[in-house]
């Protein structure tokens, strides 16, 4: 028997069925008319948030990585909510641009935007996280076609790492940003040559569930932060913090606890330095904001057995869902939080695997996972589907064709 | 440094450039209109099928898995060449009716069938796979709704598996097929019910660069089906023993002895069992007809340093390779074949790491690879990106969209 990941807070039974945003499983289906289904809960989203808002001071504006759901409506849902949007390509620019996002709100950052997409940036009034000396001057150059100052950040490539997150982002050689010791001398010519001048973007890593990693890692980018600015000799109008905040998957995964890393915040944002003094500050979150928010739902298409195993085989699978089969940067395959939404809460009587439909030995949604009883028909819920499900999986692969997606 | 795989025979140089078909890499771009682009070679399609056929005794059948590589024209190009056509879902159904292909060249596998899926396949004549009893009962009603008697075959999970295979799909429990044992009751049943009887299907694994163990796979398969079809207690009209010939993706592996393979199955089918002497046999293969004939070119977009170490970054990246990166059921990852296309054959001078564009650390084309220099401009090309290349990839990941995709 393999254990499944902790179901997140805030789902519960309704006549036996998992609900979502206080509908039954089925009942959305039904709306959305057809499985495999992505729902996104605006209560969990705006619980999120609020959550968040409570813990962290003020001071601190919260920005949503576009990346981690571009769904048009949950972009559109966070727009109130959140202060700024990160944005990787052109394409998720579009999106923000397409629910009445202001592109001053907007920052850009991405080891590799092509001048097409520093064009339209540039034009629209975007942040750019500038990643290069090379990328600096093109951006420059675009900005002089077009008679108009680009708007630069510089993302820098910091010299430590966020401890024990699921991808480091800094220490050591990395395509990310620019090696912290050569930050000053680009800022100063950035500077020089004409760009309105945003100050720096320092991502060290992502999903991290130990406060005391995040916390370290906040102090050591307010110190780097505070070092470049004295260095370049100019304040810095923002700084980006970066995110790293993570969400348990798996058996084991404690939730991160972010009183602590409010209250560690809220003591530093308090004793800045001078030069940081005037800075908008910000953190970025992606899956932290979206991923608990998102239940993927499919149907149990067949079940049978072989060699004395049962399967469920359902009509989802890893074009949905990469990374909870297991096969997205994984090592050792675990089983994400999943359940019988059609039995949401009833007593687990067997063992079964559930997999997609997939005609490939790595569709698989939990392996050796106990479960109550389950029939064709039936619905099945993988959790933790908000962030890197349906736009991080290959929806072309073997015909199937994309997921629905919902938000209630 | 990290070698790079072997680039497949058949790629040249012309005027300093990668040429694929005959044509430029920096022509092809201009042709297709942007990068990244994958390139799929119309005379490599051409002389591995004439390879297959110099090789493989006449009465074995050549079926190609669309899955491999779903792109229109592909299987446009394949349609006069091979004899029949495996699919995976009702959407590459589509696609082979699109260019004409008679649904009585084609089956159906894959453990999740929709009805909707089996309705579309039993009315128009396709040969479904059955996965277990409960398809098989649902395949006889729709039959019997749409008046018209589905042809099915078997798909056995077969006890033996296809040693050293990339994704072995036998050997134990499996949600592929029925198992071995339970296959005679289940297909006189179908046979009493009305089904019209088209044999059976046992795939035992994928990705084999061993002579010796296809062999022995296709001897295994061969005795298996002689004992089943005497079980079973009437003829197969058609055996279809599986695929499962590898191509050389990394450094040190070698290409499969394809002469060998066909010479042991020429002896074998010219001592078939009486059972076995009027089937209609063919294998079924998806990537070794179609990766080594497809190329993915991507700009180098900018070129940096960080601590010492080169990073060329490309406009291409996980979004369209994903296996290329390593994170699609990998474990450790290497590098593909892979070369600077802008000078293609010039001695390599320096150790560059090749990336993608997307925001993220899994997005990596070659580590550490010993490459002539390139500038911004130049194109990378990635090789074996026939197979599970564009539609096996995330391409709505980050935003940057799906590449552009070109027939040679």
């Amino acid at each position: 028997m393999k254990p499944v990941g902790p179901i997140p807070a805030g789902y519960n039974a309704i006549g036996g069925e998992l609900a979502i945003g206080g509908k039954r499983a089925s009942k959305l289906v039904e709306e959305a008319g057809r499985t495999p289904l992505f729902v996104y809960s605006r209560a969990h989203l705006d619980a999120r948030v609020a959550q968040l808002r409570a813990a962290l001071p003020r001071r601190i504006g919260i920005n949503y990585a576009v990346k981690a759901n571009p769904h048009l409506a949950v972009i559109g849902h966070m727009a109130p909510l959140v202060d700024g949007f990160d944005i990787a390509s052109s394409g998720e620019l579009g999106l923000c641009i397409a629910v009445g996002i202001d592109p001053a709100r907007i920052s850009f950052a991405g080891p590799g935007k092509r001048d097409d997409e520093l064009e339209a940036a540039v034009g629209a009034g975007v942040t750019l996280n500038c990643e290069s000396e090379g990328e600096g001057l093109r951006a420059l150059a675009i900005g002089q076609r077009l008679g108009k100052a680009p708007r630069i950040a510089i993302r820098v490539n910091p010299s430590f790492e966020l401890k024990g997150s699921g991808m480091k982002m800094g220490g050591g050689a990395k395509p990310f940003g620019v090696d912290a010791d050569r930050v000053p001398a680009l800022a100063r010519m950035l500077i020089g040559e004409g760009a309105e001048w945003r100050g720096l973007h320092i991502f060290t890593g992502s999903q991290a569930l130990s406060a005391d990693a995040i916390i370290e890692a906040q102090g050591n980018v307010l110190e780097l932060a505070e070092n470049l600015a004295n260095d370049i000799g100019f304040g810095l109008p923002k700084l980006n913090m970066g995110g790293g905040f993570g969400i348990p998957y798996f058996p084991g995964d404690e939730p991160l606890d972010l009183a602590r890393v409010g209250a560690a915040l809220a003591e530093r944002v308090d004793s800045l330095p001078s030069v940081l003094a005037d800075s908008e500050l910000c953190i970025e979150l992606g899956r932290y904001l979206v991923g608990e928010a998102g239940v993927y739902l499919c149907r149990v298409i067949d079940r049978k057995e072989s060699h004395g195993v049962v399967y469920l085989v359902t009509d989802g699978g890893l074009h949905h869902q990469l990374a909870a089969s297991g096969n997205f940067g994984t090592v050792v395959r675990r089983n994400y939080p999943s359940a019988i939404a059609s039995h949401y809460g009833a007593e687990p009587t067997e063992e079964v695997n559930i997999v997609g439909c997939l005609c490939t030995p790595l569709d698989r949604l939990a392996d050796n996972a106990f479960m109550p009883r389950a029939e064709v028909g039936d619905l099945v819920a993988v959790f933790c589907a908000g962030a890197y499900g349906a736009s991080a999986s290959p929806a072309a692969f073997l015909g199937h064709g994309p997921a629905a997606e919902l938000l209630v």
